[in-house]
């Protein structure tokens, strides 16, 4: 049963202002919400779920069963954002904004420079999780992190990977003299360029690619090679990021 | 001035069964609409877009007159599948479907086998139109080609690429002996294996993987290494396309 309170929350928390507000956001289906019932940095406050997925979890019934609100099928589709809701939905409390990290001396970490689309995002953070990429740090007009798209979108990966908004300025003070790639049209061949052991891989906006004031900042110019017979004029910019992710991971690791 | 039977048919074709009924499909926007009316082997049949746009494009004109049709930005809404409309749609007849391709014996091609987000597909058409791969076959449950939302993430790919809807056998019987790639779980690392010069990509669904009858006609399995620190279950679909084409391609061209 679910209150006009809870619905009223809930609906909200699928705009950006009231995930601000209330410092919630939510997180479905019951793969997911099984991974987040796994880890220890997000706190569930709340789950909603059928029975039927009550009855196939009856395991995390001890830890949650003051949290549990059985909801029918119809209630759970007022409340969620997904076109074929799925079964369980939590209402989940963002953590408290990390400090501007001091990277470590190897490795390789993102720093998006107004990534809009939420799907991108997503697919980002699976890259970065893949890859062992510790933090994703996203400009202030990157798509929001906790956009149900992007949890989506991200398979879980939100929920592993650190990630934290800030500017580059203030991730390169906390990290002074670390490389700072990106992708350009008419830099060094990726595919022959000896790379750092470390550095922060600039991906920039869709449309508008990495802006000029980030730009300045790049201390490495690199171009996902285009084939003498290809025409795109670029790649997705999750694709793009996997590629350079791939590529900077290959060659640290052989 | 947009007429009862052209607002009918417009709409219509933001679904598959009409687009296959009438074999037309939309290219909506400047920039997509301006790619397609510098090309060849789509034909279109009609162009809708408000005056601004067609002051803007003069030089266009001798070549279009009959066929644009001046729409108001409220009419234009009416017919577009974008959420913020640009300025011009065209309607454009579907290329004849082309006989299954014999490859040359360079170079690689996409199979998709079952992708389903029109979105995915897009970005993989730009991966291919990117790294020169001529041809992308689709398992004829792969996402719509000519779906609005696949037309736009591709970015205009959907016109230069090749494509066609085929089952892996059919593309086999007419390329015996042809190499054919696939990202499983537990194949060889795609980052330390010596790969062939030619052959079929892979990719399958987004959730389900390759099929198990088209995993069987694979001749070589190939993994993207998660990094030891990793906890993705998996890449984004077109992120593990555009990974596998970036690394053909390298080994191919160094």
């Amino acid at each position: 049963m679910l209150s006009n309170n809870q619905l009223k929350l809930l609906v909200s928390l699928q705009q950006k202002k009231y995930r601000q507000k209330y410092r919630k956001f939510i997180v479905e289906g019951e793969k997911l919400v099984g991974e987040l019932l796994l880890q220890k940095t997000f706190q569930t406050e709340a789950l909603f779920g059928t029975e039927r997925w009550a009855d196939a979890n009856v395991a995390l019934a001890p830890y949650f069963l003051q949290k549990f609100n059985a909801v029918t099928e119809p209630e759970l589709k007022k409340i969620s954002a997904l076109t074929t809701p799925n079964q369980v939905l939590a209402l989940v409390q963002m953590p408290d904004t990390e400090p501007i990290p001091v990277f470590p001396r190897t490795g390789f970490h993102f720093f998006l420079d107004g990534l809009r689309d939420p799907g991108n995002l997503g697919a980002v953070l699976r890259v970065a999780d893949w890859f062992g990429m510790s933090w994703v740090c996203c400009a202030p007009d990157t798509a929001d992190l906790y956009n149900p798209k992007t949890v989506q979108a991200s398979m879980g990966a939100v929920l592993r990977v650190k990630s934290l908004e800030c500017s580059l300025p203030e991730l390169l003070a906390a990290n002074p003299n670390m490389p700072v790639l990106g992708a350009v049209m008419d830099g060094e061949n990726l595919f022959q360029t000896l790379l750092p052991a470390n550095g922060i891989v600039v991906i920039g906006n869709e449309g508008a690619g990495i802006r000029p004031e980030v730009a300045q900042l790049l201390t490495r110019h690199i171009t996902i090679p285009r084939a003498p017979d290809g025409h795109a004029e670029s790649l997705n910019a999750a694709v793009a990021a996997g590629i350079i992710a791939a590529w900077v991971y290959a060659a640290s690791s052989s």
